[in-house]
């Protein structure tokens, strides 16, 4: 086990009508909140209506901006940077899933920074000060109502980079499995995926002596799975969506991760993807992931047949290690597949003639001062990321 | 599931030589602290001067208070107050085991408050302001480096009585596994008894839909048994103390227990016992975990069984889910043994004639308002709970 620093201020308030309770939750920090959110959907909801209420009812002043569109963009983050300082506020509230929440994280880091907040993505340097961040989720996937990081898209310059520090972690989350219910399946089927990979990155790793988040591991991708499966054919059953919106928290808030090298290689060859083809996070996941794996599972035979075994429910004999592991690799596949994801570049809507040399290079921050190569399990430069994407043609 | 509102604060540094941080690490919120500690185990180990020295050097003052007794007594809690209050002391640092880090804690309740701190214990009320406490963990039992609670004893009415409150998180924990290489092998075994019967606490459990807390419960405990077994033997095995460390904080920092409707039964019975012939808490529980599963298994027999075959690896048929429960609880009570632990409450060398109906009245509240019969899992006023002592004999 590698030695390990963690932290987790996020308070999760889990269950039913707890959004409800939100401008109570809120008065104690602020008078006055950015209120940020994406679509409509949370208008027909009739969720919009009932936050205003709530904060209205506790006394908080609202300013509002709608907008945020999946794969966060860095205007709209100057935009509400700019709204929050003319109107002298500090705290915001993130009512989305992953990408609106991001958003206000990123809002959050440059509030009170001098500079252009995109410094902070492209530099990594540490944040001083950021606003206080609280959020209700309605879309259980990206884990980030709980999690230290934050990805934002620049538009302009066609990246997707992430930044993490324990600052930006919410003060607290409200989840309600109630508010899932009305998703649509796809958004569902991505929201799996993007959990389970979120599991993944932390648990495919060379680390040796990782018995406890070995387990933690494998039983939240079991959990997700099995209630994932569920809700594709039930997505009202509220006990089913709290085991899956809990897990997906779990996911990503860093404990599974802690003590073991991880990898985030799957991630970051997604990203590219999304960048340029503006495809969902999860379904670019459910492409990649799989044929990372094939790609790497022959540098540690064994992490894969623990695998397949513990979480795919493979059987035979460990006498030949590389059937098993491969047949972990296909069920993952077919679990894919049976929720309605895409398992190909070419289901994603990928060219054939994509240039992957670019989104390769790109990934690896080629030619800049900070190339390296991606992944924990397996060191990949440009040209094995490049192989990656061809096998995921 | 059940609704769940959950926030932990408590930064957990683990590893090699992070003890050697500690002065660095609380310069910025102090410049001086209360060092508490118990016996003179850590200046034999020269921990002791190691923690002064790091203290030292970052500029932080230091006044000390040792002395803390297994099961903490109010009397060095009240000193302690009086020598925070004295010095204008507003940090205190505890290094050693749970008693420490609980004597700490209520030192940390006591200082700002105007009446006597056992006002908290015996009422519950809410605290308003809590000093800040860190600790560095020199055995891995009771959790308390990172869980909401303390339990003090009063020496003078023989109650042994806790306290909950977010408040009374840890700042932050150190936890160096090779502190722990020194501990006697009796220590080791109570302190694994009382990690797994955390976890125990909150698994056995009516509530239903608790997929991914079942199985966080259920890892946790097999990490503990397996790695605890090696303990037994390889004491100065850095990663196998590093899994039971680890999941020693997971079993009690209330993350096993979100959503589900904890029991507490075992533990506040056993209290009685701690409270009156001051045995070892670990060692108190190893006997009435088992003589409680006895008594209640068939309240739940799913419970049991799902316990057995999970945790304890018990195959047979399902449709003898009797024999299934039983072999699970038998399992566990060899499992103890084989640590060295006792199993009945002779061996813990509580005579026969013991008062148990004394116990089982304290254990309620019997005749106070706050009487209340114990557990989550089955509901025991005082009659059922001198049945559980005796089962134990």
């Amino acid at each position: 086990m590698e030695n390990f620093d963690y932290e987790n201020r996020t308070r999760i308030i889990f269950g039913k009508d707890t959004h409800k309770t939100v401008g109570a939750l809120i008065k104690p920090y602020a008078d006055k909140v950015l209120f940020h959110y994406g679509g409509g959907s949370i208008k027909k909801s009739g969720l919009y209506d009932e936050v205003v209420k709530s904060l209205k009812e506790a006394g908080v002043e609202v300013v509002e901006l709608g907008g945020v569109q999946p794969n966060p963009r860095l205007s709209l983050v100057r935009e509400g940077i700019k709204i929050c300082r003319k109107h002298k506020i500090d705290f915001i509230l993130a009512v989305g899933g992953g990408s609106v929440i991001d958003s206000a994280k990123a809002i959050a880091m440059g509030v009170p920074y001098d500079g252009d907040v995109w410094d902070f993505f492209l530099t990594k340097k540490p944040i001083d000060k950021v606003l206080d961040v609280a959020t209700i989720l309605t879309l259980p996937a990206t884990g980030s109502e709980a999690s230290d990081n934050t990805v934002i898209s620049n538009e302009e310059t066609q990246r997707k980079v992430g930044y993490a520090s324990n600052k930006v972690r919410p003060l607290f989350s409200i989840m309600n499995p109630e508010l899932y219910f009305t998703l649509p399946e796809n958004q569902i089927a991505n929201g799996i995926c993007d959990m389970m990979c979120h599991v993944f990155e932390r648990y495919f790793t060379n680390t040796l002596h990782t018995d406890l988040t070995d387990g933690l591991c494998e039983t939240t991708l079991k959990t997700i799975m099995k209630n994932g499966l569920i809700l594709m054919k039930d997505k009202t059953n509220y006990d089913v969506w709290a085991e899956v919106a809990f897990a997906g928290t779990l996911a990503h808030n860093g404990l599974l991760g802690l003590g073991r090298v991880t990898d985030w290689a799957s991630h970051r060859i997604e990203h590219e993807l999304s960048a340029i083809y503006d495809v969902a996070h999860g379904a670019g996941l459910a492409v990649i992931t799989p044929a990372w794996m094939r790609y790497v599972y022959k540098d540690n035979i064994g992490m894969f047949v623990q695998f397949a075994v513990n979480v795919m429910g493979v059987e035979g004999s460990f006498r030949d290690q590389e059937a098993i592991a491969i047949e972990g690799i296909e069920r993952l596949k077919d679990f894919f597949k049976s929720l309605g994801l895409p398992v190909t570049l070419k289901e994603l809507g990928i060219p054939e003639d994509a240039d992957f040399e670019l989104m390769a290079k790109k990934a690896t921050w080629y030619g800049t001062e900070r190339e390296m190569p991606l992944g924990g399990l397996k060191k990949l430069p440009w040209q094995d990321i490049v192989e990656i994407y061809k096998l995921a043609m």
